[in-house]
């Protein structure tokens, strides 16, 4: 991870520099700060409570569609792990060993999770017995370790915060059908509520997730074109059953594997918001995830807390009984100018100034972070008009997204065309692929690009393997990753 | 751990082995599981659910005053840790230490949190650079690892869920009364939500928290005679700030170190839950912090799907509506009376039974969990009758638990009184101290009790230490403890 001052004066521009850019606005909002070990970040309160409002929101919707929570341990035996022999041989290089406990040194070294599949099935094995305890689905929110190489906030990091879903079935197409209902579920909280376009689609082989049969993804493409995977959900089939001996006497009787799905998001979540909504200015954030949604700035000036003050009280009592994230920044150590940038930095949807003239004239000022135009309101209805410049901010964010988004899908249909948009470009290259591993390797090789989603909609306007020549099998997105 | 069976049927009585009978209890009521790790518990849905409860409740007192969550690394590296000496003393033993990341030994080992001061710290010395950032005032809710001997489900782990609140002040006065509103926090929240009665105090120097100046503790009595430490609140003083170099610019323009204080509770709770308020049958939850403070059980006779269920739905809708939180147990794989035991085990505060009887009569019958006592009510007004039986079921069970701890409180005036105490009648021994560490010494050796609680209050009643005979200088509580 680059370590950069540990007070940002000055946000590098997004143009410039955007990775740049990207690290300094995180360090100045206070989202995040470097911890004293390498690869590893502080989520600070004002990234945590956004945090806190994604995981509420999502735990809501799994809970609606009859999912609960549990927690299972961190800590996980050697030999749990090597069950899965796909799954080891994925995530052994990015283990971290406990070797000792206390002063002595364990019989079995015991890896920090870096996913929970092998000590949640060797439960799964315990628990069920009969069709009726299926379905069985549990969620867990926690803390993930895989020793990382290369690092950046929120995006990689050694340890993260998650959430994984781990469902048993009792048979392959209930699994499959939840395993495209968490989809749906990713799919609608980013667009709807982080207010990021996405597209799902399957993975190939190359990019699945160990020990899977399927994997299902939701890519969101960032600023600098490349695609970042906002969430995975997989298809496991039986192959953990098999390995973990998760066994049910099904309605004749007779015993069978169950059938497994697991999904997860992640605090990359919060990179993603970071990157597709910012500005040279700092953070935007999306009204229905930001943990301010209007910040009352009262100018002060002269004898402000005899008169403005108070009424500038009244208004945030009345947006607070109206359930709007609002804060009132009264402190009398910082100029209005001091504060207006301040909230800019962290990405407060609306700014609401509240001066002499205002108080006279039974007004308030609305100030828009997406594009600073300034409204000035009448007190009266004053949550109703607030209400619906949140909803369209909101909605803006959205479409402004699609539209870059769209700008920067472009269509190839040989091998040269692919590499040279991906040099030239950057952005998503839509294709047709003939479904051999053989076609990505060429394009990995020469673009260190691969295929971040097969999708489910055939396109007939391909008539060939862009790679290869053959009969197409499938449309796909090409793209440079996270 | 000690193991029992994967299914128990039958709950062992709890007059006739309390210990067998915990673990029954925590088994049959699905609240937790062994996993396949030494001394590490899964907690189960329903375990987790109470956490949930317990999280939100404790959460929404924190941020109400002033606190803000954030997420600090799991892993501390040993010279961080090591850098307050008494503090490693008192947690090194317990560490379990991370030294290979993937295929690779690490440079330095790193310990899994066994606590985060020292990791917290190292931050704080970052962000606090004058008074304007004081208090800062910081909580986290997360897992801890601390490599014990001897485990039980709940009351000690390996692995942990707890919250820890770390703050730091511009004066000890500040951290001071900090420490003392976390304490009355924690107190309110056991007694008003657990409905478990308190005593609340300090720790004497040989039981307080490692590296403290002085530890405050909430302790409860439990059905066995030991008290259960339930949360602690720790004024660290300047130990910590100078050890790390938390320094601010006060208002003067001078360095001083920062004054702090860290406080936690963790799942422990639950199991203070189990034992305080469970009986022969199994769990009973006070309704504050029960999932299911209702279960609705249509008595399935006949064509009851066509009579019965129809109106227990209606009665689900409006007590939910009402925010009861309900369950309306409509399987019809089992029976009715299978059910009855079934949540009775859980510890369901109320069952509301609706057969056709009830239905011709427009009522309904509601069980009390406590003493199974059957009330036939109208459904009209049924979720004012339902609420009330609720509240004197809440009030019920912290009046039982406050009777019990009188009744097992006991006085001592001597060395002798208070081991004959400890060893015949077990409870809480009240007696009075000098203050001398020497003075603890024989209880500890001869009876395995220690003090669990200084109290404020002193007590005229006394006029020596009940040890050395010497002037006392304060009422303490003596008694073994978990």
């Amino acid at each position: 991870m680059e370590k950069t001052d540990d007070f940002v004066k000055q946000i590098t521009k997004k143009s410039e520099d955007f990775s740049r850019w990207y690290t300094d606005v995180i360090k100045r909002a206070k989202l995040a700060d470097y911890a004293p070990i390498k690869g590893v970040m502080v989520i600070r309160p004002y990234g945590y409570e956004i945090w806190e409002l994604i995981r509420d929101q999502l735990d809501r919707m799994f809970k609606d569609t009859g999912h609960q929570n549990a927690y299972f341990p961190l800590l996980i035996p050697e030999s749990l792990l090597k069950k899965e022999a796909e799954h080891v041989e994925g995530f052994a290089p990015e283990v971290a060993w406990v070797t000792m406990g206390g002063s002595e040194p364990l019989e079995e070294r015991l890896a920090i999770r870096p996913t929970s599949e092998a000590i949640i099935c060797s439960m799964y094995a315990k628990w069920i017995k009969s069709w009726r305890d299926l379905p069985l689905k549990i969620n867990q929110w926690t803390n993930i370790v895989r020793w990382e190489k290369v690092t950046r906030p929120f995006l990689r990091t050694t340890e993260f915060l998650w959430q994984e879903g781990h469902t048993a079935h009792a048979s392959c197409k209930e699994a499959e059908e939840e395993t495209l209902s968490i989809l749906e579920i990713y799919k609608t909280f980013i667009e709807k509520y982080l207010a990021i376009p996405v597209i799902t689609g399957l993975k190939s082989d190359s990019e699945k997730f160990a020990g899977a049969l399927k994997t299902y993804c939701v890519e969101t493409l960032m600023p600098d074109g490349k695609s970042l995977q906002a969430g995975t959900s997989h298809h496991l089939g039986q192959n953990f059953s098999k390995a973990f001996g998760i066994r049910f006497e099904n309605k004749n009787q007779e015993l069978e594997y169950a059938w497994q799905t697991s999904w997860g998001v992640t605090t990359r979540l919060i990179g993603a918001l970071v990157m597709v909504h910012g500005d040279d200015s700092g953070l935007i954030l999306p009204p229905e995830i930001s943990p301010v949604q209007t910040v009352i700035v009262p100018i002060s000036r002269g004898d402000w807390k005899e008169t403005i003050l108070p009424q500038a009280e009244n208004i945030y009592h009345e947006l607070k009984q109206n359930n709007i994230r609002v804060i009132l920044d009264d402190r009398d150590t910082y100029t209005p100018g001091w504060k207006f940038s301040e909230w800019e930095v962290k990405g407060v949807p609306v700014r609401l100034e509240l001066g002499p003239k205002d108080l006279e004239k039974k007004q308030v000022v609305l100030v828009n972070r997406i594009n600073r135009d300034k409204k000035f309101v009448p007190v009266e209805n004053l949550v109703e008009t607030l209400k619906k410049l949140l909803a369209d901010i909101q909605s803006e964010l959205l479409s402004r997204a699609r539209a870059f988004n769209a700008s920067q899908t472009h269509i190839a249909r040989t091998e040269s065309e692919i590499i040279d948009i991906i040099e030239t470009r950057r952005g998503l290259v839509k294709t047709a692929w003939c479904g051999s591993p053989q076609c990505e390797i060429p394009i990995k090789e020469k673009a260190s690009a691969t295929i971040r989603a097969i999708l489910d909609q055939p396109d007939s306007q391909f008539e060939k393997c862009a790679i290869c020549g053959k009969a197409p099998r499938h449309t796909v997105i090409f793209a440079k990753s996270y």
